[in-house]
């Protein structure tokens, strides 16, 4: 007999659909992949690993890495020291941790809708019911309104439609959570890929009393195959997550630790940020430009200023899994925008990925995804 | 507000235990860690690492490794195609993963006692309680008496009391899950410490019917380090355990499977143990003497034929907890039996780990572990 939280654990689309589009000769907007070309290879010969780190380690990672993401942290405004930053094996590990510290039966968690699909059955796994900001950035009022736990937001060309919130609205929104007494767990995967100057500084900076999760990964700006991430907790809740992660995995692999740690400290992260910036912005506008040329008078979307996303919403309602199903028939991957949304109302959306593909498969793409679309 | 199963998070003695055992000059019995000298270290400017594995990777792990681990567990005797297999962020993710499956409130499962701390946390966080069977070895009995959800066992080298079933008793046991359709999840991460010949077929070989997880690890036989571990699942549950890994950390760390697919490819792991078991059985061997020589009056064990640890029982009756931190005092960190057990009824009872320290540490501490004992 399964545990009842089983019955809640739905066969995922996504993997389906990721499945899929790894076929030969398919294009593929569905995923989040980083393009293979901009991803980070360490020069494992040239590397200082250290003899210590194939031994046992500690749950919260590794002291130097550690104290590197505070200081990363600290430059974009956000005030922490390393002792609150708990190494993580890959971002989603820290939505499993935060899942099990606050989410069960009976509790429900205030979100953006449309959001981060895997966060969602997370989330829906440890028992949460879900309360949607009204419009698909969440406003002050969403949070005075609500009665959730505690709320789930990426404010920071958010997945899916790539929206960036202001500093005001920032502001705003980290009032009203002081304001509620609501905790915020904030994701911020993408803050690194921004292609029309600097993201605000964490919302979570401007809060004054309640506690919160911060959370971010090296997977968008190396390499998702090193598999790391990390958060950063109010002080109040970073032994209680520190345990979580030591019943979890007892610790994060020290190898990657090892590499990330160097690639910090020798600046070679951010300067291989600014290699990747000018390969994704030129996909992000070749996208735009195709989109404009093919489906102007069939959808409307914003120009991402950040991220790996368009979200798109068609002129006409349309039944959109049925849209991606025809599409995988011709060879195009697309994602449907209903999996990423809590409520039914979710209108005709589409999320296309512009990272992965390179500028003749993008052109080929959308072309097909032009026949595709009412 | 924390979730309710954040209460039974308890500040983990094992930890602060580990932590105090690190400190200069304290000579540790205390954890389970390999000895720094038996760790195998691979020799990265050599390795092949191909360079997709900075990408992405699948959730079930990467599929040479999966071959590989099907291929020696087929050896072993247990009957499983590379489908069963899913690669884990080391062997405690698997507890992770099975507890979400299987545990939940109001459920029991039938473990031995004592058995692996760790394991007990796990399950107590998603709401289990325990049934322990009758002696520190599982009977048929108390499979056949038990109303439990699904057993937890370590069959091979125990932890913590290093005790191995014999064939018999895995084949009757595995007669006993059968007959009261009770799920089984083996824990085998000592197997390949044999120092008196080679252990018996895995227990879950030896059933017919019923549901059954079995996992393993390489920390013990390569390195901690590397966090790689493995469990291997019934048909009807792998696809479930996946989606769970998927939900957990999207996939375990490409870098240290690729490195541990190659040791395995290359005959290098089986060559490693070869030169690491005259290690550990010179620590055990001279451990036992040495207990022998001054604890014969004071505590009965059992020479211990694979694994990490000696199990005393102590003929007086003693508050072992308090022995323990008597102990790190005087530079020595031991671990009292109590926590390892379900029950109140431990007795005075402790384990020590023989596999870290050098034989002179070994000469010193069991000198002054006999002080302490009245």
């Amino acid at each position: 007999m399964f545990a009842k939280r089983i019955e809640r654990l739905k066969p995922s689309l996504v993997r389906e659909i990721l499945a899929a589009a790894q076929a030969p000769g398919v294009i593929s907007f569905a995923g989040g992949l980083p393009a293979a070309e901009t991803l980070y290879q360490p020069n494992l010969a040239q590397m200082q690993i250290p003899a210590s780190i194939w031994q046992y380690g500690v749950s919260e990672g590794e002291a130097t890495l550690r104290e590197l993401v505070a200081l990363r942290a600290q430059k974009l405004g956000l005030q922490c020291s390393a002792d609150q930053v708990l190494i993580l094996n890959g971002s989603q590990q820290g939505i499993d941790l935060v899942a099990k510290l606050w989410a069960e039966d009976g509790m429900s968690i205030l979100c953006e809708s449309p959001t981060y699909l895997a966060a969602l059955q997370v989330f829906e796994l440890f028992g949460a019911q879900f309360e949607a900001s009204r419009d698909a950035m969440m406003a002050p009022q969403d949070v005075a309104h609500s009665a959730a736990r505690f709320s789930y937001l990426i404010p920071t060309f958010q997945n899916p439609t790539g929206a960036c919130y202001s500093t005001e609205q920032r502001v705003a929104l980290a009032q009203a959570f002081d304001a509620k007494q609501m905790p915020v767990f904030e994701d911020d995967p993408y803050r690194d890929l921004a292609f029309d100057g600097a993201a605000p500084a964490p919302l979570v900076s401007h809060l004054k009393s309640v506690q919160w999760v911060y959370q971010g990964s090296f997977s968008k700006t190396l390499a998702p195959g090193l598999r790391l991430g990390y958060l950063i907790a109010h002080p109040d809740l970073i032994v209680s997550l520190t345990r979580l992660k030591q019943a979890a995995d007892l610790h994060s692999n020290r190898l990657s630790q090892a590499i990330v740690a160097q690639v910090l400290q020798s600046g070679e992260l951010d300067a291989h940020i600014e290699t990747i910036l000018p390969v994704y912005r030129a996909k992000r506008d070749h996208m735009h430009q195709l989109l404009t040329h093919y489906l102007a008078d069939k959808a409307t979307w914003e120009k991402p200023r950040g991220g790996l996303f368009f979200w798109l919403n068609l002129n006409q309602a349309q039944d959109t899994m049925a849209l991606m199903r025809a599409g995988l028939e011709q060879g195009l991957a697309v994602m449907s925008g209903a999996p990423f949304c809590t409520t039914d109302h979710s209108g005709a959306t589409l999320r296309l990925n512009f990272s992965h593909s390179n500028l003749t498969q993008i052109e080929a793409g959308v072309q097909r995804l032009a026949g595709l679309i009412k």
